[in-house]
């Protein structure tokens, strides 16, 4: 292995994803993670982060910060947002050229919001690893997958990276030159795993292993191949079954979020599937129903 | 009001809309309850029959006997079992040729194996009541509605039948000629709103009320309208959102046997519809994916 240089890596949002990364980053970098909210702030002050990974319970002490003291001061910052917290945040992010940013958010939505960052070093990144927030300051590391980064800005040079993807074996990084390839995949497993599993109130494995709902898995999987013009969809199948495997006995994050009454990514995932079949002329009524039918029942946790 | 000749009316099945019509038509007639437990034999020998319509509560002395002791004595006999029930009982139906049948199933699935007793008296009844069973001798008249009654076999004369129809003001019931009228339209009512409530774990009235899950209610009916080959749809549409408005405080029965972990009626009604699609070659993947949810689902409720 070769020799690690310590970085300076912020971490912005305290969410099951930007716990996990602050973890296992912190082990051989400088962390700072930014959160949100005082309770989330004091604790992980006080005690630090947990991580569960099996019958294996570990402790790391991590510097925290409020997201609105982020300055930018970081070489890597690393962004755990969802996607819909973005916008308010992309006016202090769009003002700070020195750090390298990595967005780390589901489907491609965030991708126009972006633009605003084309003269900084932005890369983007795809989390195939399954974690679950327990509490404010404890995350389940229950799938261990690999994060893929790829460069979304010209200018983005991956001088500062070598050294978070050589950070450790547990938590590997790789490194694609095209970010459409890397995202496309997670987009349709997100686009079919998610709405299905958060609908009829499933894990994931339940998709491929009864008969029933995997004919519904293959339906919506044709209508997402068509909707973002996918031609050769054989391996993308392969794949998204695979992550159904590996995830088998979890929650999807949408599902998580339906059934805690939060606001889920379906936009920035179905929505934009949506939009692509829309410019593409493809019909897509399995999908659009699940567009709407998780639109319904996020309405439905507002209102409980 | 004309004078009611008294009948001797038996009636198969006591579940909601057996007890619903036993409660009804013994008030006038004579009136013999078929059902298949012990213990709901036992309880209405003892308390009869309790209705319960908004705050006024009643009860009806009726008689009840075993389902394999009705031998066709009765003058008219209302099969009000399941159509997954059907199979088992037709073959006792079919040597008995002295008793008007109407049968009362959701979907169209049981008209082909009412080829049976194409030699019998047969009507096809649809029943537009909101009812739910409480307990094994105790129903909620939720919606009042009406039943429609058309002849499906040659020799079906409605003499009998006016004394039935005479029965009562609160429980109306009017005569078609056309079994396919009658039922086309509760046929799309139940493919729409049966599936849609069970999967969204909804009451039907949000069905409308909802505009997100208002636009998937949209995208099934043309579905379904499409399936049954129906050109003239918007009187139909107008009927089924009226169904959801008038029972927008109950269950569907889909949804109801799906939370209770019974087999549903899935197959008489989304299933009797695909087969229509593919025999019209219409692409439904709505529909589609709606029958295998609820199949999936029913394979849930055995596990649990």
């Amino acid at each position: 292995m070769s020799e690690v240089i310590m970085m300076k890596i912020g971490i912005i949002g305290g969410g099951s994803i930007g716990l996990l990364y602050a973890f296992y980053l912190n082990k051989q970098h400088e962390v700072t993670l930014y959160v949100r909210s005082d309770e989330q702030k004091d604790i992980i002050s006080l005690e630090g982060i947990f991580l569960n990974k099996k019958e294996n319970r570990r402790n790391e002490r991590i510097h925290v910060e409020y997201i609105h003291n982020w300055k930018g001061q970081d070489e890597i910052t690393f962004v755990a947002v969802k996607e819909y917290h973005l916008d308010t945040l992309l006016a202090t992010l769009s003002i700070h050229t020195k750090t390298l940013f990595i967005f780390l958010q589901n489907g491609m939505g965030h991708l126009e919001k972006l633009e605003r960052l084309k003269n900084q070093q932005v890369y983007i990144g795809t989390v195939e690893h399954g974690a679950l927030k327990v509490n404010k300051n404890e995350v389940n590391h229950t799938g261990l997958g690999v994060t893929k980064l790829a460069p979304l800005t010209e200018n983005a040079e991956p001088i500062q990276l070598s050294n978070v993807m050589a950070n450790s074996e547990d938590f590997p990084f790789m490194l694609y030159q095209n970010y459409e390839d890397i995202m496309l995949k997670k987009l349709v497993a997100n686009a079919v795993i998610n709405p299905l599993t958060a609908i009829l109130k499933i894990r994931n494995g339940l998709l491929i292993e009864d008969p029933s709902y995997f004919k519904v898995f293959k339906i919506l999987f044709t209508e997402v191949t068509a909707a973002l013009s996918i031609k050769d969809s054989q391996e993308i199948e392969a794949y998204v079954v695979s992550i159904c495997r590996k995830t088998a006995h979890n929650q999807s994050s949408m599902f998580k979020d339906i059934v805690e009454g939060r606001k889920t990514e379906v936009d920035a995932i179905v929505g934009y599937c949506l939009t692509q079949a829309n410019k593409n002329q493809e019909s897509v009524p399995l999908l659009t129903s699940c567009y709407f039918m998780i639109k319904g029942m996020e309405k439905k946790g507002e209102k409980d």
